[in-house]
């Protein structure tokens, strides 16, 4: 075992999608290093590796992390924990093994590292093991309202942020007593989001952004939205508060 | 008058405040600007202006916003919103012209622009008159939670962001219902915020970041903030969700 100090981690925000949305820490970072790893769907090249093509140092080694399991089993079934974090727990071992023998590991973040994402159960487990350092980025939620031309909060507007796997009721109640609205992870749950606005009677304020800040970007009224929505889509209503 | 294309101007988030954490789109359009215009205080430097030291053109042409009034009036007084309404008028009229007549304005904007903040009110009133542009930005509370060094948001947990203008029984709510909770414009209303934190039962779960990714920064516990917090003052609750 070498007995040289350890090499930071750095989980890197990557933003929205759009290269030049990166911040100019994350684009330095992400140049410079020797080791980048990146979570990925089996078979896939992965969204945040894609982000950075055509960044990357001519000989840098790739990590690419494999999920074990993505849809097959359910989340609330004890399996799927199990696999998880025995991924986890590989990823880590990995990662400290590279750090710790010298070698510069940036893990791509696709938006900010701290803001829902994967990357923070590797951090969790690198704790007390090896440096570890975020870099922020900007959030998909950022680019969503950005994309509609509209600010999201004025003035003293309460802001929410959903899932869409969250129960209907939690959703419709949330979405009554807040001013400005952001849902993620809808896919396979538009249906229930839907029902949950109109319960909430918001439907009509209610934007629907796929994909946005990148090639493919789409802003339409929700209730134009058709019987699914691809994993990057983002549910937006927009505060209405005090402006001079 | 000029018969040419008005130019874009371009609304540009600078993020929380260090230099290497705009992004690289920002950093360009900073750097090429013949125009840039940022709101100040009278007699300040401006926190925005201040951020971009040393990035503008040796012949940018500055073009300093200054408030007419900041707290000499109570913004529910009607003459404050008048006030900043002319302030807005005669902001928005001066850059158009600049924009029409060919130049390149770039309004630099703390944080993400359509996150709050005052260029929205720019934004709003320059719509159908010039072209406008807007970069999102790495907002200031994600530079907070990343200072914290723990991840904000976990599985489903819902995420509530407050303003600590709203009053005290709403604050209160708000905070008992949510998971993870952003709380800004702390300021003078601390000890309100923290009346609130205390009826919603949460005073031990809460951080106060000050100066996030700025050269003060600090992170401390909520119960032992002192009776005021600076401007730049952020307080969080992490969210505690399903973790593999």
């Amino acid at each position: 075992m070498s007995t040289m100090q350890p090499r930071t981690i750095h989980g890197v925000g990557l933003g929205p999608g759009s290269q030049d949305l990166m911040s100019v820490r994350a684009d330095r970072l992400i140049r410079q290093a020797s080791h980048v790893a990146y979570f990925r769907k089996k078979g896939r090249t992965g969204h945040a590796r894609s982000i950075v093509d055509g960044m990357l140092a001519p000989d840098v080694i790739e990590l690419p992390m494999e999920y074990p399991v993505t849809t097959e089993i359910p989340f609330h079934d004890p399996r799927y924990n199990a696999l998880l974090a025995d991924f986890y727990a590989t990823s880590v071992a990995r990662l400290a093994e590279i750090a710790e023998t010298g070698g510069d590991v940036v893990v791509l973040c696709e938006g900010d590292p701290f803001f829902y994402g994967s990357f923070m159960h590797l951090y969790a487990r690198l704790q007390g093991r090896v440096p570890v350092a975020v870099v922020p980025g900007i959030t998909g939620m950022s680019a969503a309202w950005t994309a509609t031309g509209q600010p999201v909060t004025w003035g003293d507007d309460i802001m929410t942020v959903l899932m869409g796997t969250l129960p209907e009721a939690t959703l419709a109640e949330h979405m009554t007593k807040t001013d400005a609205l952001v849902v993620m992870k809808i896919g396979r749950n538009l249906d229930k989001v839907g029902r949950a606005l109109a319960r909430a009677g918001r439907v009509d304020e209610a934007w629907l952004i796929e994909y946005a800040a990148m090639p493919q970007e789409r802003v339409l009224p929700f209730r134009d939205a058709g019987d699914s929505a691809p994993y990057f889509s983002i549910l937006l209503v927009h505060g209405q508060g005090r402006r001079p």
